[in-house]
């Protein structure tokens, strides 16, 4: 199988660096540029001791960040940027034909206005709008196969539109009445030398932030309304939690029909019959089986999102629990999950 | 003041061993016994080093726990016992004329078919239920005064109860929508010999469990219930989380009238004033301002529970976040805090 | 008992922070002024949310650190400030008769040459480094009850000096052979915006730093020396661990006689009779019997030191370990303990 | 180049868990046995959820641990079982002519002598002691290539013996003086159920143990005898510390020659150059460059030892810091690379 060179812009971040640990074992890729204003002209094993025992960790130098050098050395670019600063290095790189898989926020919503309201200021290149594919493989693999942007989504919508996209599209839900309470670990801040996210602020620490408007919802909000065929408003907590990696979400749903009593079975079975006809032939999403529950700890370090689901017969009430790396299937693994896709390599190469 | 002698059974779990070093430093109770079979013989500072540099946890040793012992040596006698257990031991010491604070759960429903119901066995003492008072002095203080046995709340009711009561008395909120997302610590697993909860299988771990019927929800809801004037049905699901100690529940509410859009603000204003209007004088709930939201390391280590809301225009609910720490307000520091009140002493005596 | 004013400068950081805690429940002191420039106008209770349940956290209000202004109102003063800084507040005070306890490292040297050594630059008011006393009560308590400018004792310096000041007295180790190796919880680092202390960065990592050569080896080597009576060069490795505080040091020893074999028995029983004479008699220092070895979770939160030691019959050597809270015994703590001795009140008032 | 069919017996540990996930993506290695009693009849996936997502998890299933089934269908054998009960599974295999790799200490001595001392018992198979190869494969790769019995060295002597034992070899350092100081995580006592290693009891504790006389010392201390071509004996204090994986050791060595003041830079180029000799061609030891101290974070997850040493001239002593993943270049992966040597696989398969 052909190779494929590809860069990471940006890669000083915990998603940038968890690209490069990927994409340096990853059979089809050739790792052939990592920027970074900072760390530029040091080798990646400099940067992040910890890939030191990989070879080409210690031959590759970080690089100034210039969009023709990139392009003249990658065909496929990861952009592992600040939001807003992910367009500007987009747009010379599409120029030049580049495939782009972006993990910021710029293109992962269609609509311009929606985007202006979450973000208090217009979209610098609403024209790609419509053209990014929104990279959430399980549900756009078709038209990521053709894209040449790729919107990668954030770490806590995938932990909720994956458990809820399949009961929208089937109506097996009330769309306009999910809630979804979520726990991330700390890396979901990012690298970023603020007082609240000290080891000593964070750690013996459960706090809630964000409420109740958190910018991720705008695009959770817009895959809801596309699957559910209405608009959509949801509820969303999230939480800071004492832990490096992982994010669990519950999520509180009603059900289209009456599921309490005796009428629970029959609705879970429902539930379950429409996961499996979703998911039983994903690579990356594990359905859990009897009493399982998910557990960040049994995701972490994989491409794997898990989910569970109860009925409960006292409160008509449909629970459904997902867990996953915030880092991983929440934004690098899920990355290359959809480069392998858009160069027809196997999805699961690199990642399993 | 006169002081009280105290006994603390079952001293050697989490909550034994805070309720044993609040009663150390508390001006007027006298801890004269503590009981366990396992550590019966040795000194309260062989058992618990970290309270050896008090000088009475140097001199007073467990005994073996026999009610008429108890009974001679302590008016007061807190009960830290599992389930069951805690009825054996308080039936002979309310016989002997003891005010018994009962931190189990065997009295904390009024009524025992729904004993019957949560916990699959009859209850073997129902004459005390109509007897017993549900400790939670924001609620039940004036019974508590006169009580002689006292059902300390679990830490889950209370992180639940306290913001919800209000709400329900006032006929704000549909008491049949209740969702509550609660975390805990690991403490609240108890000091139990358990592959779950060693180390290794609880760091980097977040999980839900017990999902969707945990024991908890009978008391709770029988609070409620009352609370309402109707029988109320809730959703509850805890998960835990690698801290030792601390409770963070998010409540997702549904108002009983249109807070929708602009109508955000003025409910959220009603809500303001009940919470005042029940929490302004209590000296542990701590209702916070502006842009303040829980955090549970506030909360350690201290009786207090902190309490915000924030009133969604998109939705239209109520969210309401709480923390405390598990061991003490959920606990040992309630337990004393209603006997406090029973013995006429100043209820925040011994701690703050 | 008379009570006296006290005054926190600098109460923002972790050991301000428990000055504050510690004085604001002190039965002696009153807690007049606390400031920080940048908290300047806010309660304690503003600034230190876990505190606002203490009526007199509501009260209290930060202020600019000014020294006319904080000699009006306070006859203690507690510097909570970095090095150098505190110099520029304690003189004027000083001049002012305030009674100081400094907890920087700004006069716990007696000699100005060793103090350029360490810190490359000239001492500022060397005139104050013979009148300063440093803010071991163990060892200093009689100097202490006298002090105009108590020096309090870095943690580590604490962790290490309590276990071999004894032994290097009594002349039962070879005090230039001194190995201490040295783990800290990351309060230690203080409440820094730095990346090498984000939780992340921390959490799940284990790592030395400062090696060969810290700054505080200065004052444990002018102590050791006092002790000793020679000069002592020691060697000391100091470890960052993810914990929020406590300081556990393991002491390799050399004895000054034979102590292999069936010596071991005798050099032991030597020890313990030195430790016995030196610290029965002190309400913070804890002596471990029999199998008990020193955990910092026995500690935290208390300002207690615990102590065990083993000679090793394989090796002859002699290994102590000792356990304490960084940021009480190793910090505020120790500073109300000096305050209490200076003022005549109790030395374990506020500290039980 | 042509597999060989590997079994894992008692892969329901932490170290088994460990070689089961290496031997899954093995190159080489096809994993056609496990062995556990608790889990016979489940899959990998079942026992170990966080495999689900490789597809040879969900075949393989437990299997009762019987010598003859396993000799049936694996040509070499990885024993995880606990101490004694190894020696019984390796004689029937060994019989059998399989090639064992055992992880238990049952083989890593040359002498049964020493055995006796620290296990207070005969050894059963003293017969095997001489023919066993100690597994470190920098020291023994010649040895390793040819044994059918490999002695796979404990967690704590792999982080002690790979930095000291060019040392010792080269005469560089005083071998009777060693002093070794390590900190392990948590997984390093294995999954049992047992009070002391619950999440609350480890959490926020530091703690030593085993002083002064630990079992690991015997291997330690025989393997330092045979490079230094005198008997040995060192000192060892290990410390438990609340991370899931990972130990940091720091050593105090005493030079051979004077390295102190000015000496010191020309000991620390021929520790260097030793140093340098040693590993700079393995592909799992990693010299740190600079400044740069160890990280039990930068090791985690990989084979990889870390190291890193400082010649302190004011005490003329040698300072070396190692790091590594206990689990895996102390466990698993030290097997797997022993493995790949043996099987004449390069020997950084499936490690890299």
């Amino acid at each position: 199988m052909k190779s494929r060179r590809a860069a990471v812009v940006g890669a000083s971040g915990y998603s940038g660096e968890e690209l490069v640990r990927l994409l340096l074992r990853h059979p089809h890729f050739e790792l052939t540029t990592v920027t970074s204003r900072q760390s530029a002209g040091q080798t990646i094993a400099q940067v992040f001791p910890k890939f030191a025992h990989i070879p080409a960790a210690r031959e590759l130098r970080f690089t100034e960040p210039k969009a023709e050098d990139i392009a003249h050395s990658a065909e496929v670019v990861f952009l592992a940027l600040p939001h807003g600063l992910a367009t500007e290095f987009a747009l010379p790189l599409l120029d030049r034909g580049c495939q782009i898989i972006d993990l910021s926020a710029d293109f992962r919503l269609r609509s311009a206005a929606v985007y202006q309201e979450f973000y208090a200021h217009a979209h610098p290149a609403p024209e790609w709008l419509p053209k990014a594919v929104y990279g959430l493989p399980e549900v756009y693999r078709d038209q990521i196969r053709q894209a040449q942007l790729i919107a990668s989504p954030g770490c806590y919508p995938t932990s909720i539109l994956l458990p809820t996209l399949p009961l929208a599209r089937a109506g097996l839900i009330q769309p306009d009445q999910i809630i979804a309470d979520s726990l991330s670990g700390v890396s979901g801040a990012g690298r970023k030398a603020e007082i609240d996210y000290l080891f000593c602020e964070c750690n013996e620490s459960l706090r809630p932030y964000g409420v109740p408007k958190h910018r991720h919802l705008s695009e959770i909000e817009e895959q809801l309304s596309l699957a559910a065929g209405m608009s959509v408003t949801i509820q969303f907590t999230p939480h800071l939690i004492p832990v490096n990696r992982g994010i669990l979400t519950t999520l509180y749903l009603a059900p289209a029909t009456n599921a309490h009593g005796p009428n629970a079975t029959a609705f879970a079975d429902q539930v379950a019959a429409c996961y499996h006809a979703a998911y039983d032939h994903e690579p990356f999403v594990r359905l859990l089986k009897e009493k399982a529950l998910p557990d960040t700890k049994n995701v972490v370090g994989t491409n794997v999102l898990e989910l569970a689901w109860r009925v409960d017969p006292r409160t008509g009430r449909l629970i459904v629990m997902s867990a996953e790396d915030n880092v991983i299937k929440g934004a690098g693994g899920q990355a290359v999950q959809s480069a392998n896709i858009l160069c027809g390599f196997p999805e699961t190469a690199g990642l399993i």
